[in-house]
């Protein structure tokens, strides 16, 4: 077992990999026919972001048993534009004022526009995606409609306090873990492993998605800086989180209405009132056992592989999420 | 020659065949995962329209000797949906209410599902397209790349005086005449026409969506009832179309001052005067002497293809534009 920093090193390095390779596409891109619609795709592009997904697609398609780098690359860059267009539109339903660290492109270039650019990097995902096989490109649209069915299925729970758990994995596993599994799988394609060894690396990256979101949604409750937004964010927009759903279905009588009302009227003020509800009901463990559960199944899908350095990396990358949790 | 009676007749029959392969794939994907979705697209998708693109996509796959009409059905399938996703997208944007004679999605489901459900749609246009060859999925991106890059310029020229013939046309060429001219063009490649070949069939597609849209334009001023909003639409919203850009070209002085005022702070009550202006310009009929040079150029690029039935049919649907204009 090597140390936590051979891994951290061989992560930074695929990053910093994929950092160039989006550099380049956006200057090549800007260079061409869109190119004034890549100079505002731009500002969200390349403000940073942790890159997920691109880095767990290289690491896929290299533990598939693939060698060469620039051969998956269009599909890390394709998967990080989708997941960007898909960024860009969920900001402006939100109305949310920074992406990134940087104003979003709806505050600073107007909703319209916003509309344009989201469109735009969705077909930009698509292009680059469409230089795989068909099967590559029926995986992305695939993916990319669950999106779509997840986000409407979202919306219409908004506010609903009977929203329930079987609702709430179908909106993550579309939104967040599906893209997940669909990268992982598809790197696995292109790297040329069986359907069956595809498929497991679709379940690792579905099981990883899915802790992945209700980390995230732990985040938004307990209040991270690395969130960027004020603690609670998710409850005041009307999103139905596992702890809320989980506290409300076993809460009754005074108590259920009560949470009910903080959810309904949630400000900051009640913040402290909320969590402490939740902890009672024993809500927010019972989110973080099922992160556990689901980054063990990732792990176990990792087994599958052969050991080497990188399938060390990844399951040091798997246990970075949960740390993300403690 | 044949009569327009059997023209129109197999124009018909096309019409009707698309329509029916629409209503069987809306079917087939709301009992899909994503069918939630697909309930929403449909009140648009199979709200009517005349289907110029996927009927031209159909005859342009045949002219250039394709004779299966059920292998180019996905093609023309995924420019009516990609079509129907700028619509939607547009929609939002204009804050129109009306589209092909019913309620706009947003009007009707609110900005945020009717974003995703414009997602939805370019999603599902990039999967049908995807079950072509590489070829096809590059000019289907490229050409969508090229629409947003022309509906970011529009929005640049909103209600600015000083836009210039060419940035009119790399509008139009972006939004209208590009995804016509990418159509026919991946219809002669389907067909398995030589790259020449079906780059003629693009220069006719090319030409037609040319004509086609600045006869949208002509019809916008001068009011008419096919185009389902009231008359001067266009440039309440502040869109510089061809006729306002040669009139305000051409004049000077006070005529120029005044020409500006009445497209600036444009009402119906002023329409009679601003085409009173625009006549006194010759604008309108430089309009129209335009719509016929494309025209003539599309039918020129038609006389490549040997002569039969169906090339009289689509010489007669390119007249048609002529007379839309008449």
């Amino acid at each position: 077992m090597q140390s936590s920093d051979t891994h951290s090193t061989l992560l930074d390095e695929r990053r910093e990999m994929f950092e160039a390779a989006l550099e380049k596409h956006v200057a090549d891109a800007e260079a061409g026919p869109s190119g004034a619609v890549m100079e505002l795709a731009k500002h969200v592009l390349l403000a940073g972001g942790k890159r997920w997904r691109p880095v767990l697609v290289m690491l896929a398609y290299e533990l598939a048993g693939g060698e060469n780098d620039e051969d998956i690359m269009p599909l890390a860059l394709a998967f990080e534009l989708i997941h960007t267009a898909t960024l860009v539109h969920d900001d402006i339903n939100d109305n949310a004022k920074l992406r990134r660290g940087a104003v979003t492109l709806h505050e600073r270039f107007g909703s319209v526009k916003a509309i344009v650019v989201g469109d735009y990097l969705f077909v930009e995902g698509f292009a680059l995606g469409g230089r795989f096989s068909q099967r590559i490109v029926g995986l992305i649209a695939d993916c990319c409609a669950r999106i779509a069915a997840a986000e409407l299925k979202q919306l219409e729970h908004v506010g609903d306090l009977g929203t329930t758990p079987e609702d709430y994995y179908a909106i993550i596993e579309g939104k967040t873990a599906g893209p997940f599994a669909a990268g992982c799988r598809a790197a696995a394609v292109v790297a040329g492993a069986d359907e069956q060894t595809a498929a497991r690396m679709g379940s690792f990256g579905l099981e990883l998605g899915l802790a992945f979101q209700i980390v995230d949604d732990l985040l938004d409750l307990l209040g991270d800086e690395r969130m960027g937004k004020p603690r609670g964010a998710d409850v005041l927009e009307g999103k139905m989180t596992l702890p809320l759903i989980h506290a409300l279905t076993l809460s009754h009588g005074d108590s259920r209405r009560r949470l009910g009302e903080l959810i309904s009227e949630f400000n900051d003020g009640v913040w402290e009132e909320l969590i402490e509800l939740l902890e009672r009901s024993g809500s927010l463990e019972y989110a973080s056992v099922l992160v556990n559960n689901h980054l063990t199944r990732a792990l176990d899908s990792l087994l599958t592989f052969p050991e080497s350095e990188l399938r060390d990396a990844l399951e040091w990358l798997t246990r970075q999420v949960m740390e993300r949790n403690e």
